[in-house]
């Protein structure tokens, strides 16, 4: 009896327990179910908070543009106002305003996953990700092109074989998608970035695709058939040294964002404009030499397609492409010049106005 | 005094105004952050409770099978743990189990962000989304070389230029590219995809890639040059089929899921087997003739590198890629209808044995 009551009981006892976990399940099923519907409430409620809030903040800010108060009291109700509109768009209520729509990029590559993070510490983490990728990307930049150069005059007697420079290319391929899937979910999460800048990505992935079915071989009159190619190469050691310094620029505006944590936007812009000034001035001229040189290379390739020493539709296509970039690059490189010192004369006029009335305060 | 009152008057009420949307916004950040503080708060216990009952359930799982009791107690036992597990990973719980990594091939294109969906009407949403996504493909991808194929002897005189195949090309590399993406976000939403299958296409990522840098010129023996390109654009025809019948086989299992909803995972077995029985009986023979076709495309491409008509690497790569391809095709679906076939015979000892416990219950 004894083994058999053994085995009997130890059943019982783990049947009881099966049951017992059975009946776990289901209460944490009901748990979980239960908190996504009420989460799902709370987010609503939140979401329409958050909308509501944010149209009425637009409308005021056009009522008192458009109003007759003289210009100091309307400057301090715009303040106000801004102060309001960077509570919710930098605060954790900014998970509650509509998000951009996905995009059409995203929805090709990922289908209608949603990658917009609800915490801001994530949406930061996801941002500081984003520089220290290509931050390590910028050096490849150099390392890659540079490395194929010097081959090329040391080993190869000035004569690119193809497969060193594919790889180039696939990996050119796979850093520019990599840069724009980023980008588009960066965006997704509530960057401001220029749009140009991910279309500059789309035209860079087309390029790189292109350049894939480029035709690079050990001819006699190789140094002819290969300008594009050295030129290009040229073009990308620069971009990289542009890329380096961009991002240390980038970089600090982030951390100074971080660091002022929900202070008004007005201060981060301060801070933003005070730290980097010097920064800018050697970043401007690199990126202007940089596009221009973008352009020289767009139209030597187009040169020798139209002279006709390389007729095929791929370099005409580069050539292209390449000046579309520059211009571009161009454009909107100065219309954020011009915007950043509208911004910062706006500043000036509201400080000084703001020692004015101190001073003239003390003065009463 | 009216203008001047009337001016003031509306001032003070906009001024009102103002410092209320401000109030209202930081009031709006408050809720947000307490939300999100108390949600994952919350969420933190139900991942606990989650994980230590999944723990129990494993344990429990492997005490029963070691245990002395006899088949039928021990399945019952087993069933009713099964039956716990369901309702833990199939449930709104499932969210809160440890998800899988998210792979490198995922940081690699997307960097941190999070793909996982918490709610499981989204994830299946995922699922029916890239379901639609490979349907469409399927098409083109019967379209692309068929039309290629039939240009060649119509219009091209038997020799394909090389713009038409990079485009095709260009497009498997999205395609395969937009797949393995996919398939890992499908993979951390707890889909129970084969790890093969996610390979398998890296592998054709890579031949895509590489089949962009192949010569594709208009010489006169390309016919011979071509033979390669032919064989290829051959077995992705069938691949089309294949992969039509495979969506459609594939669809059905999701939709027998769904409509049971919350049943038992082994009611959802004997839906899913009983449902499409029938169509495996066609599919199996259309995969076993495809990765034989696969496989024999890959030593032709070999052979003609060895005798020497094309010695490019490309040629050999891709060979020795499609090679296997094919093999790990064969030994995965040999593998799952093993599997399949096993569970099926597990069902039917369970389900005749209560049939057998039912016939002796009415006959007491």
């Amino acid at each position: 009896m004894s083994a058999v009551g053994g085995n009997s009981n130890s059943g019982i006892g783990v049947e009881e327990e099966v049951s017992r976990l059975v009946e776990q399940a289901k209460e944490l099923q009901d748990s979980a179910s239960s908190l996504i519907s009420r989460t799902s409430r709370d987010e609503d409620s939140l979401r329409q908070r958050a909308n509501s809030l944010n149209s009425d903040i637009q409308r005021l800010q056009s009522s008192v543009r458009k109003s007759k108060f003289d210009s100091k009291h309307a400057e301090k109700l715009e303040e106000e106002l801004l102060r309001a509109r960077y509570i919710l768009s930098e605060g954790d209520a900014a998970a509650y305003l509509p998000s951009k729509s996905h995009g059409r990029f995203l929805r090709m590559f990922l289908g209608p996953i949603n990658v917009r993070a609800n915490r801001k510490d994530v949406q930061l983490k996801v941002k500081e990700e984003y520089n220290s990728f290509r931050d390590r990307t910028a050096y490849l930049f150099l390392l890659f092109p540079s490395l194929l150069l010097i081959l090329r005059s040391w080993i190869w007697d000035g004569c690119l074989p193809a497969l060193p420079v594919q790889l180039y290319q696939a990996w050119l391929l796979y850093l520019y998608t990599g840069l724009a899937l980023r980008e588009n979910i960066l965006r997704v999460n509530g960057s401001d970035i220029r749009p140009w800048w991910i279309y500059h990505h789309y035209f860079a992935m087309a390029m790189a695709l292109i350049s894939l079915t480029w035709e690079i071989e050990r001819d006699p009159d190789c140094s002819q058939k290969q300008k594009g190619v050295q030129l290009f190469l040229k073009w990308a050691i620069m971009q990289g040294v542009a890329m380096l310094l961009q991002n240390r620029y980038q970089r600090q505006r982030l951390y100074t964002r971080i660091a002022l944590g929900k202070a008004g936007r007005m201060d981060v812009v301060w801070g933003e404009t005070a730290g980097v000034d010097g920064q800018l001035l050697l970043l401007c001229p690199v990126l202007f030499i940089l596009q221009g040189f973008e352009a020289y290379v767009g139209v030597l390739l187009l040169k020798t397609a139209v002279v006709g020493v390389i007729s095929e539709w791929q370099v005409i296509t580069c050539g292209i492409l390449l000046i579309i970039m520059a211009v571009g690059n161009f454009a909107n490189t100065v219309q954020t010049l011009v915007t950043k010192s509208r911004v910062k004369a706006k500043m000036k006029r509201v400080r000084s106005k703001q020692e004015l009335d101190q001073g003239s305060g003390k003065n009463q």
